[in-house]
């Protein structure tokens, strides 16, 4: 029998082999069956970790390359922090690109995949955003923990919209556009009316 | 002979071809000869017009389909003026979609076709706006239609990030919090602090 479904060695093969069948041959012909063959793993062992192949695609678009913990440092300022931040959504942005753009077309065809990426969406791991936005209270600048997930949703807008519209490369110049022109003005535009309704 | 190279029927039917081919092909195996065929044009006839195959495409992409002319109706206020233009460009990228996010990877492995989507883009056509903007102002209400650029654009981030990350539909309560949550109070910001620098 195979080893227990968390173990990280095989865990880790599964998410490799989804990942090289979903750019071999894309979503809609990848099926449970050859993920298991390609991973040497029993599709026990993958039901047993994931309820079926959305589950494991949102894991691999999700997990597998860090895209939901963004970790900006602290730079000793909320400004200064707000540009390590999109700075790295961008590298996340530009190592994900090819994958998610594939996805993107499925994903509007495909409601179970769509479904299940969604689900995923609130669970996010933003504890990295929340920090960032507790510092600069801590500092007294204005800036509220209660407005991570809208703060990480614009930044990775504005990275995404960059990439796709404009393209490569993500530079200093589009950094510090977004963080003193967009999400600066908006950090402390929250802060000031919690709410954000007028 | 063929007819002159903006004659809108043959201009038209160029488009119309190169699209279609687009969606059959790609644009990498996608030819100017493929598309003079299909539209029943010289290939003399498409280089009057356009530079090249980037050229005609980014046509496509930006024109053919009314992305680049959001004209928000006048709803009496900046906060309805806003909510109407989110609402716009949700119908936009919902009708483009497809196109847009298959066209994406090219863009990544294409610096032709990049450059191309690159050089268009500040000359789009953002005075539906820009009259936003203005009408707001004229009311007194804090807007400077200097930052037309810059609100079009996190507009749109919003809107494309949405679909590709939460997918469709793109409904009544998404169209308020881009408009309330972030689009308002950056427009205020900005019309306080002109050049968005702290």
């Amino acid at each position: 029998m195979d080893v227990a479904p968390l173990d990280p060695v095989r865990e880790r093969a599964i998410l490799d082999a989804t990942l090289e069948l979903l750019s071999e041959m894309g979503y809609d012909r990848m099926s449970v069956d050859q993920i298991a063959k390609r991973a040497r793993a029993s599709k026990a062992t993958i039901y047993r970790r994931w309820a079926g192949k959305p589950e494991l695609v949102v894991d691999v678009i999700c997990n597998r390359f860090d895209m939901d913990t963004p970790r900006p440092r602290d730079t000793g300022s909320l400004r200064g922090d707000l540009a390590e931040l999109v700075r790295e959504l961008c590298g996340t942005a530009e190592r994900k690109h090819t994958l998610i753009m594939g996805l993107s077309s499925t994903l509007v065809s495909n409601q179970e995949l769509a479904r299940a990426l969604r689900a995923h969406m609130p669970s996010r791991d933003l504890s990295g955003v929340e920090a960032l936005l507790e510092r600069a209270g801590g500092r007294g600048e204005p800036a509220r923990s209660a407005d991570t997930a809208r703060l990480a949703a614009v930044a990775e807008a504005l990275v995404w919209h960059r990439l796709i519209f404009v393209g490569p490369p993500l530079d200093d110049a589009f950094v510090a556009e977004a963080a003193d022109d967009v999400l600066l003005p908006l950090v402390r535009a929250w802060a000031e009316a919690p709410s954000g309704r007028s």
